[in-house]
């Protein structure tokens, strides 16, 4: 349901910088060290590709009580019974997608300013991305960081869960909590760290100790 | 109806080798020359960008009485109406395809083998492509060119539609049709020709000829 998913740690998933783990492996670790959300995001793959990953994920994500969300292809998430999809503002539109989708799967959105969130929010989906609010390299189109007190002021204004993305390690996620983010969106502070579980724990545990 | 499609002759797009003409244009022209099918494949447009194109295509077929197809991407042509897909070897699988298209839709595949000809029928294509049958550089992903022959040899064990494509030019239509195939597919042959429509007439009336 997606009103009631707890976006906390929202871990994505990125192969490449992975050092050669198995995906499955990976994300099983982060599981084990708290990430409430999966989003399977491999813009290399074919949909072949992304397709028996995300069956892999989908098992893996059921089994542990975790919400899964496929990145950009709506119908992936549907081949694979995600609870989900993420679109970028070159992807579908969140209408399209909720007409594509149904009702019951989440919706969500990158944004990067308060008009995207709030056209976001207006056009029906169930949670935002906002940022990139640090200095990040992991995405091919980099964005200028949008900062934290974009998370502030978004957070001001828009009632769906937000999450902050971009940039965020362990040093700085109390800092887009503290500012009214419902949970924290990483990559490589998780993937790419040799101990993929430590890392994804030290991060839940100072989002949680912030929340409270 | 995914039975009573003239796949003739199966106009691909390709925005990059027409010459900086708009792609509404490109594919009105050549359904005016005689094109009974027209598919979206544009690798480098967002999924925005897809949908903006598709739906007015979707619009241009329509009203014309033209099959219209689109490329890899299942949610595109939901979200634009289209009649169908057609997916590679790397796409997704046909019964996923299917599943979440429904019964009502086309499903092409592109096919490089008897095994893979065969075994796309199995998994309830609607039609098949076969192909390269001659040398061609339009794809990315260059194949060895698998000869008239085979387009013979699939069309003697295939009963579902059979398109062939892959370097079709005026000159060399007739022999892939006396071969058996239903149909041929092209991308510059058409788009990328001075006069789009001129190539298009051209390209059917042998077509038309060597059939009957
Ligand atoms: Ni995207």
């Amino acid at each position: 349901v997606p009103g009631r998913v707890d976006y906390s740690l929202y871990v994505i998933t990125g192969d490449k910088f992975s050092r050669g783990r198995p995906l499955v492996e990976v994300v099983r670790a982060a599981i084990e060290g708290g990430a409430t959300v999966i989003q399977l995001r491999e813009k290399d793959f074919t949909a072949r590709q992304l397709v028996d990953a995300g069956h892999q994920l989908r098992r893996l994500t059921r089994e542990k009580g975790v919400t899964f969300i496929v990145n950009d292809r709506v119908d992936i998430a549907l081949a694979v019974e995600a609870d989900g999809v993420h679109l970028g503002q070159d992807d579908l539109p969140v209408g399209m997608a909720r007409k594509i989708l149904g009702p019951g799967k989440i919706i969500g959105v990158s944004t990067h300013s308060i008009e995207q969130a709030l056209e976001a929010q207006r056009q029906g989906a169930d949670y935002i991305g906002v940022g990139p609010v640090f200095e990040t390299r992991t995405k091919d189109d980099v964005q200028a960081p949008v900062g934290v007190d974009l998370v502030r002021q978004v957070a001001s204004v828009v009632s769906i869960p937000k999450v902050a993305i971009g940039g965020i390690k362990a040093y700085n996620v109390e800092e887009v909590i503290a500012a009214g983010a419902d949970g924290a969106a990483v990559i490589t502070a998780v993937v790419a760290a040799e101990d993929i579980s430590g890392a994804a724990r030290e991060l839940r545990s100072r989002i949680d100790r912030t929340r409270r």
